[in-house]
């Protein structure tokens, strides 16, 4: 750019912008500029409605008789199914289903069942920490004998080619970092596991419904995904589980409750797995919950993920661009990878003081979020976020920045969940 | 009872009800006669308006404030408490959280830890069977070094003691048969594992909601239960599990997510379970699930459970003396305990042509279900049934079995889910 842009530039690109009339399909008030559907996706429009007929119909009027007539029973996998489209994987081999946390213990059990010789996880020191722990509590659970092998952050692709050896059982990353947004190279850390014999475990959390994937084609083992996030689920919304179609039946989940067995309603005294994903699920599910997570995965219906991703690299890049032009000198450092090809939906800065700075940023109606320790980490949720929002974002931030603002008290309290 | 009951004996009952009024906190549909509530509870008329406030105005609006401001991040705690007074268990040792079936896994999982040297898991073969499968899932995953020592269908309290012994870690059993509606003398069992240094650990899918518990008074360890049944959470509620505070911070959960650590907000690399019943909780919450269990359990505000228990037995009794006075000679057997101490909310016949039976009794408006092989099991929870419905019941079941109607093709189809 020879330029800096302005604000009418960016309203240009939002009246050429393919995706602009998607904004419409979510409720957003005027009052905010929301740059945190990363860690929870805003309302979809249709989303209240929706709920109203489970409510008072399926379960109010129909009752018991709704785990046929309203297709209960089969929620887990018709979601799953839906969300497949988003991840690359054809039917059958995604379920919706519990919690992130819980899916991943599934996944990585099931993954060190297929490998009862290996002993070692390769993992990210700066993985989502609930990730490590999943880890850790497995380990524990089988009698210490695995070990977690942490690369630090930021290691690159050939850092984990060199850490992959015989010894290990699985590679499990979170495909983009939670924190930094870094991104790693799904394609080519699956096929360096498996060709050590390992398999590649991944989570989704902080790229499904923004950056394309393509698990089948990639050859994935295994993923795990958040819904409440890019997927616009609501609050704790259940998590998704991939399990690669030659996985299932030979896998063993730890997790052996009745929605996973052959057949659920045989009441039968032993465990039989199913011979599919239905292996997968473990108790009844959470239909409320499950029905708001599919109006937020219809929200994706007849949006080309390619378009996607192109506006969510632009959100991205204008976001660098206007920072690095109008906060030059303030303090911030880039703590994103500066390649769009490495990085997914979020771009973090640095900066010593970006817990107060958050906080002004918020009380002035732009809700990003800080990460511990100095991280100010903002989300482009391409489906809702517009050109005018970033300009508008660093608008205030640098109104904050010049202003001092940040430095009074009110701005330096903690609150519990950050 | 010297002559037969008849209706206007009911209507009578049902006016000197002291929780006849508890019926108005309900959406009843006027053509249904819901016996079914041991299976899916119906609908809070609070219900609609709160669920859409949580989603319109904490999700919809407050976004990833209402972490904070609308107490989502104490929810599985707070609905746990709310819980507690329903199962006797003072504050702080109660979770609402993920499926029965995880909590169970989490609840027997943490009672192994605290009995390494012991390898033997007692329960009943004709528990439920999610119950069995998990007990085998977990035992599969630790390496197949334990035994389920199972109990036949019906073992009497001394029958239990006989088999518990000092290689016995956990005595797991539902308090109330989900088929026979038997209940388990749950001090008795308790102080019997406890007497040979075992854990005592209860399912009260079937109890919770329907007969008073006093868990902290009668010693137990462990237990979980169910939100969609007699407590009204709605279609795959949240479950709820129980640590006896004892054990907080002693026993160990595989399921180590980031909501059970002791700072999850810290980002901490390692896993540090949290000192107190948040030790229980695994991912992420699902709030909209949460909520309306929420507003399930405070139907119960108010209401005297030793009176809930009384109008239980007397709706139990009622039925059982109908059935027996108006359809002797037609082959139904008794297959719930006789004596009312015995036996939970809810009376199951056993006939032959169970199945066909019971979708001649739906198709007349009287919705109670069919458990394998020949059971009809009908459910009275004591919140909203009326002495009227029991009538109405055995009165359709009169008229079901005298037409003959119930060997009719169309009553002979199996649904996916029975």
């Amino acid at each position: 750019m020879t330029r800096s842009l302005t604000r009418e530039d960016c309203l240009a690109l939002d009246a050429v912008d393919p995706l602009a009339a998607c904004r419409a399909r979510f409720r957003l008030a005027d009052s905010l500029n929301y740059l945190d559907g990363n860690s929870l996706g805003v309302l979809p429009a249709a989303t209240p409605q929706r709920l109203s007929q489970v409510i008072a119909q399926e379960w109010g009027e129909g009752l018991i008789k709704s785990w046929n007539a309203a297709g209960w029973i089969d929620a887990p996998q018709r979601v799953g199914d839906k969300i497949g489209r988003l991840i690359g994987a054809a039917a059958g081999q995604t379920v919706a289903a519990d919690s992130t946390s819980i899916n991943l213990h599934k996944a990585l059990a099931m993954a060190l069942s297929l490998r009862p010789e290996r002993r070692v996880i390769v993992s990210e020191a700066d993985n989502f920490p609930t990730d490590l722990y999943i880890a850790q509590g497995l380990i524990a659970q089988l009698g210490g004998r695995h070990e977690l092998r942490l690369l630090p952050a930021g290691a690159s692709a050939a850092d984990y080619q060199a850490a992959l050896d015989d010894e290990v059982a699985v590679l499990m990353l979170s495909h983009v970092n939670y924190r930094s947004g870094a991104m790693h190279d799904l394609r080519r850390l699956t096929a360096a596991a498996q060709a050590v014999g390992a398999l590649a475990l991944w989570d989704l959390a902080h790229s499904a419904g923004a950056v394309p994937l393509a698990l089948d084609e990639d050859g994935a083992d295994f993923a795990v995904g958040c819904g409440y996030k890019y997927l616009n689920g609501g609050p704790g919304a259940p998590a998704f589980l991939y399990v690669a179609r030659r996985w299932q039946g030979q896998a063993q989940s730890p997790l052996t409750g009745w929605f996973g067995h052959a057949q659920p309603f045989a009441f039968e005294p032993d465990y039989v797995p199913a011979p599919d994903i239905a292996q997968a699920l473990c108790g009844t599910p959470p239909i409320l919950s499950l029905s708001a997570l599919e109006v937020g995965i219809e929200q994706f219906e007849g949006v080309d993920l390619a378009e996607l991703r192109a506006k969510s690299v632009a959100l991205c890049e204008l976001f660098i661009a206007l920072v690095e032009s109008r906060l030059a000198g303030q303090g911030f450092v880039l703590a994103s990878p500066r390649e769009a090809a490495r990085r997914g939906s979020q771009v973090c800065l640095q900066h010593p003081a970006a817990w107060p700075i958050c906080q002004a940023l918020i009380a002035r109606g732009v809700i990003g979020d800080f990460r511990a320790p100095d991280i100010l980490r903002v989300g482009f949720a391409p489906l809702y976020v517009r050109h005018l929002d970033v300009w508008e974002a660093v608008e205030q931030l640098v109104q904050a920045m010049d202003s001092g603002e940040w430095r009074e008290p009110r701005f330096q309290i903690k609150n519990k969940v950050t």
